[in-house]
Parts: C-alpha cells; structure tokens; sequence
C-alpha cells in the first residue's frame, strides 16, 4: 500500500503493531539476559536485565491507553476491534514476561557469591532456550497473523511443563542430598517456575492470535503437563 | 438515582462495575478457602477452589470484552474512559489472584498426605490473613472511588514484603535442619510466595484507584521491602 492512501487509522494500528514489536524485543533480550547472567554468574547483565523493564512497564501503559484512545475515536468494528483487544492482552503478556525476568536476574545477584556446581544450572538454562524459542516463534506468528504457527507454539508449551516438571524433583533432590545446595537450589527452583510461566505467558499469545483469527478462544483444554504442582520428593528416592 | 432517569450508558458502567464486585467476591473467597483448606489439610475444599478460578476467568474475558464495546459504542472521554481503561485493569489482576490461590490449592493435594509439624503453616496463614485484610480493602476503595483508602492499601504492602522474607528465611531453615521437611517446606515457599504476589496484585488495584480518580500513576516508588529475592541461608546458620 502506497502511502498516501493509507488512512490516519491504518497509521494508529501500525503504530501499535510497531509498539508490540518494540515490547517483544525487549521482553526476548531480557529473557535471554537474564538466562545468560544466571549460567555465568555475571550480576552486571542482571542490572541491565533489572533497569530494562522500566521500558517494558512504559511501553505497556502506552500501548494500553493508545489501544483505548483508538478504540474512542475510531470506533472500529470486527477485526479491527478484535486488533486493538489483542494488542492490550499481547502487552500485558510481555509485561508480565518482563516481570519474570527481572526476578530472575534478581536472582542471579543473590547467588553470585555460592559456589555451586554449574551443572545444576543448565537444567534452566535449556528450558530457557526452548521458552526463548516460543517466545521467538509466537511474536514472529503474532506479526505475520500466522494462526498455524501459533498453534504450534500452542501445542508445544506441554514439553516445557514436563521439563521443568522434572527439573523441580532433580532440585529437590540436590537439596537432599546436601544442606549446603539448599538455599542456592531454592532461587533455581523459582528461576525455573519463572521460566514455565513465561512459557504460559506465550501460551496466552498462542491463544490471543487466535481469538484475532476467528473472534474465539481456541477449542479444547491447554496441553499442561506441569505435573509439579503436585510433585514431592522423599529423602532417599 | 431513579431508574427512568438512568442513562443506558450509565447502566453499561453500572453493570460493569457489577462485575467487577463479583470477581472481587470470587478472588478473596478463592485465597480465604485456599488458605483453609492449606491450614486443614482439606484437599476437597482445595478443588473447590480450582473449580471456582474457572468462574473468574470467564468473567474476566466477559469484562475485557464488554468495555471495549462500550468503549466503541459510546466513545467515552476523560473520566469515563478512564473508568472503563480501569475496568479492565482490575479485571486483570483479579484474575492473576486467582491464578496464584488456585496454585496454592494444587499444592494442598501435593503435600496431604505429608505429616509436618503445623506451626510452619501457622507463618503462610498469618500473610494471608494480612493480604486477604488489604484485598478486602482495596475492593471497598475501588468500589466506594476512595484514593485515601487506596493509598493506604498502598503503602502497607511494604510490610506483607517484610514478612514474606522472614517466612522465606525461616523455611528454610527448616529445610536445613532435616532434608523430610524440603519437599513440603518447596510447596510452603511457592505458596507464601503466591500470597506475596497476591498483595503485589492488591498494591496494582490501588494504583488503578489513583489513576481512576487523577489520570496520572502515583508518585514515588512503591513501598517494596521484599529482599528474598537477594535472601540467602547458610547452613547452621
């Protein structure tokens, strides 16, 4: 579409769509940061991690108010409508994302002084990876209207609950194993927990593109498999 | 206000507002037996409570949904628009706190069959007994439009943070002191720290009360004393 035929509205949703793009940046960097600054103990890209999501609670305040603006003035029906919901939710996902991220890196301060055997990191950090993958694949569906591909992101959240499910009972029984483990494993298990929420998080934009499809939720109950919730470990199994 | 002279777009905000409440009622009922049926070991009242989350989120999409046809329909300004923007806001975390009450439910069928000595609930009911105080009262702000009573809300999650930490800190300790207690002392920290989550998200509906009476966020930092994230614990210490 050439430019001057591009209406005033059109130029609104691109700003928004442009907006989400922003937030999708940041929130993936963060989490990749925070991931990073976790397996090399490094508490200086945790601070970043920590002062960036300052950006993504701004920009989700404007894409929330903007979203709203729009919707008054213009008064759009349908799809364009259906637009403007899904940008508020997707916002709030990212925000929410960011948030999780954050406390990770928080914690990574917290541990940077114990030494502990690096392998008990890479559990995290592997789930990570598959998370960042998701997280990569829905924005990308999200800006390419692409419902097959969030579908995709959709069906796959499963794993990710089955990892950090079996994660969860590897730290408790670190934990058992030695006292000395126990403080250090508790900040993982939350790393960990962030990381599966985050993946519910894009679950829940798997989900938004959808409904901007088709004006519905998806059919059929989410694939969980986050047995953890419900996992305990006796000393000694 | 008699009923012939009540606009029809004052009914839309009414019912809104109606809605709201109802959530309201949901959310604090869902943490108040979340927490009982975590003291009694009561897994039957803890399905109830993951039973009772579906209600929530439903209402939730029906609130989103519905404001944003209003918004479309009558293209509110200043006030209006704001109370609406707020609308889905509350919404918003009322649905996260049911979230985090029906997680501490899956966690009450997790450790029922574990035999623990009770005083270490005791410290995960006394916060929820605190945040379920500040819920109760942020809804009646939120409800009456009192940004007095929102501030207050406001600035004692402070404390709900403080005393999280200490829970977090002697959790484990108790997990240091004998590896039978780690399992069940993991599923105590993911709920106390829902419970501190649940008084971030009464701290956000605060801050939407501000916004809802000014237009603007509130000045200043929040209150946050919640160190846990940087919390260690040594062994015998």
């Amino acid at each position: 579409m050439s430019e001057h035929i591009v209406s005033s509205y059109d130029n609104d949703l691109e700003n928004l769509r442009r907006s989400i793009a922003e937030m999708g940046g940041v929130a993936e960097k963060m989490l990749a940061e925070a991931t990073e600054a976790l397996v090399r103990r490094d508490t200086t890209l945790a601070q970043a991690v920590i002062v960036a999501d300052k950006r993504l609670d701004v920009l989700q305040r404007e894409i929330e108010e903007r979203s709203v603006l729009l919707i008054a003035r213009r008064q759009p029906l349908a799809i364009d409508l259906r637009e403007t919901i899904s940008g508020i939710r997707v916002a709030g996902d990212l925000e929410r994302i960011g948030d999780l991220a954050k406390n990770i890196a928080k914690r990574v301060v917290a541990i940077s002084d114990q030494a502990q055997p690096q392998k008990i990191v890479l559990g995290v950090q592997h789930m990570s990876d598959l998370v960042q993958e998701q997280l990569k694949d829905v924005l990308d569906a999200y800006a390419s209207r692409d419902t097959a591909a969030a579908h995709d992101v959709w069906e796959r959240d499963g794993a990710i609950d089955a990892l950090y499910n079996s994660l969860f009972r590897e730290l408790l029984t670190y934990m058992m194993e030695d006292p000395r483990n126990i403080s250090f494993c508790t900040h993982l298990l939350f790393c960990a927990k962030n990381v599966e929420r985050i993946g519910d998080h894009t679950t829940n934009v798997a989900e938004t593109i959808h409904y901007l499809a088709t004006g519905e939720a998806p059919a059929g109950e989410r694939p969980k498999n986050d047995a953890s919730n419900y996992a305990t470990v006796l000393p000694g199994a």
